[in-house]
């Protein structure tokens, strides 16, 4: 196979040699005579995978044990109700910083299921940068204050956290086990697998386990943490498929070194590319501030919308896939998860400097 | 391969020409150089996967273009909150068939979303049988009935369709694509993929369209019928590898002979086993109502659990797996999903009555 520079913002580039494995052992699992997807959820053969994920989400994760994992379906976005109705008590309210395009939808859609306020926008500045600690308004009588670390359209992260009294409730989802998180801070830590986890269909969700004893149970069980809390996320069908291939990225991290290598790759590879716009004397800029720029999703542009419609079309023929920004901000957009090899990112900027030089 | 015979009753026995076909696809898809699950869900590749699984779910089920076709993650669990979410406005109300396991839950966490009651419960009767339509109490003024038309772990099936002029909304999950649906008296017919349709991780929804203008808006976006609906199920990253293997079961079936087909082997095969229990001379003995029997999960019990138990182990020795009754009820169950050929019922027939001539 003639494998593919794979820069797609989510679902995005794994591991390949995770793809193999799971091919390889997807009809007849473990010599079982069937597959891992016709099996009961209560087999244990199934149960082993499961559990396996749950633990090594944590580990990978670095989350202490105060902190339980969850796997539930609907992505991030399913998170943006299930939040504020597990945590809000009647009178209570929630801040939001709006930091961009997911920032935006976590309010809106939680709006609806809680009291909440606008803590920060980016919204004037279009969202451009991310709000130092001291510009955040998390008024104190707040339950809670909810940050998405990484926008994957605007192409910002958080790069300090915030400090309030507080407690964090955290949209991680596309730079999610690629940095150390603060854990102190936060009583939930939540990201959709599709960026640097394995394929769509499971959200993991770190919940701080003494909260549990609080959140709402005047809801039907697959909308309570702490239903999925007590029965291991088994409480009905798990999305099987999407666990399996989680559990064998997860793994293929911890072989790699872990987060704190996972943290490096990102850095090396996001700084190759910066470093390459930031050096090209203007032919390619990085419409973000400097100081909130995201390791994950790198968005630049070119003088004109032609030339970046040509440098896309340039890359696509040499192999470098889905590159093209997304349709609300233009430009163009490298993603580099995990999975992302350095050679894969100095392919491009080895493109990107031949093509300035064709038509700086 | 030494393939099993899988009895499980979900997640299932699927294809083995789809598994195999999946297989040999899911590292490098039709030489993208990259896997389906790497692909954005806005890739023309992806889309073009989704749309047809989407026609071919309205196609096999014989749904009118009245219903739309969602597909959305959380099992039929997540539609036990969205229904009445999504269904009911204030001072408005619905009745429930309690009849068994799934329909108690339905009701259970329903409630949470709305003002809910019992239009007929067969808990009295230990669940051995539906109701004939007669029997159901559904108040004129209600919104909806729901229904659970095969109730998985207790084996019985709503034979006689409910006539009443509230509008039915179904769970049929464990029948789903199996046998006819009276459309014209349903306004929401839904099930999770793990039957017959495919792996875990994805719940198709059927929705009346001309009732969207009156769903429920004052919730997130991703508990929204009328988003799924507006959006073909794109609201957000969809369950990618899900929809891929449910549509290719999709596709299996329709060449297949349809839904017709698929009943008539259904009929045939349940038929095939429940004349050897019936035939048995009460070696073999069925739980439930002949009128429910389903012909989907097939609940028996022979004459000591000690000789249930010693007929398990032979089953599975002889590579019939999944067989134990579900714990709350005991015995055996045999699920006879789609994808079960003829002779995987006939083999645990012939051992049936082989077991019967050494122990009966």
């Amino acid at each position: 196979m003639n494998r593919a520079i794979n820069f797609s913002a989510g679902p995005c580039t794994l591991p390949l040699e995770v793809l193999e494995e799971a091919q390889a052992e997807f009809v007849d699992y473990h010599g079982a005579g069937m597959s891992l997807v016709e099996m009961s959820h209560r087999s244990d053969e199934y149960d082993q995978v499961h559990q396996e994920a749950l633990a090594l989400s944590s580990e990978v994760a670095g989350a202490p044990d105060d902190f339980a994992p969850l796997f539930i379906q609907g992505g991030a976005s399913l998170q943006f109700a299930m939040v504020p109705m597990n945590l809000l008590a009647p009178g209570e309210t929630a801040g939001y910083v709006d930091s961009g395009a997911w920032g935006t939808k976590a309010i809106e859609d939680g709006s609806h299921h809680g009291d909440l306020y606008t803590a920060w926008s980016g919204a004037a500045e279009a969202y451009r940068r991310m709000p130092s600690p001291v510009e955040i308004d998390a008024r104190p009588a707040s339950r809670y204050l909810h940050v998405t670390t990484n926008e994957t359209i605007g192409g910002i992260r958080m790069v300090e956290w915030p400090e309030t009294d507080v407690r964090l409730v955290g949209d991680v989802s596309s730079e999610f086990m690629s940095r150390p998180i603060p854990w102190d801070r936060f009583d939930v830590v939540y990201g959709g697998a599709q960026k640097n986890l394995g394929p769509a269909g499971v959200t993991v969700v770190f919940v701080r386990r003494s909260i549990l004893e609080r959140t709402n149970r005047n809801l039907a069980a697959y909308l309570r943490y702490d239903v999925h809390a007590a029965t291991d996320s088994l409480h009905n069908t798990p999305p099987v498929f999407a666990v399996f291939m989680m559990g064998k990225v997860l793994k293929w991290m911890k072989a790699s070194g872990g987060l704190a290598e996972m943290e490096r790759r990102a850095e090396e590879r996001a700084g190759l590319l910066y470093e390459t716009i930031d050096s090209s004397g203007g032919f390619y800029t990085s419409p973000v501030e400097p100081t909130s720029r995201s390791m994950m999703n790198v968005v630049f542009r070119l003088p004109t919308e032609d030339l970046e419609a040509s440098f896309i079309e340039r890359a696509t023929a040499e192999g470098m896939m889905n590159l093209k920004g997304h349709r609300s901000v233009g430009g163009v957009r490298a993603s580099l998860y995990n999975a992302m090899p350095l050679e894969g990112v100095a392919a491009l900027t080895n493109l990107m400097s031949e093509f300035k030089a064709a038509h700086g």
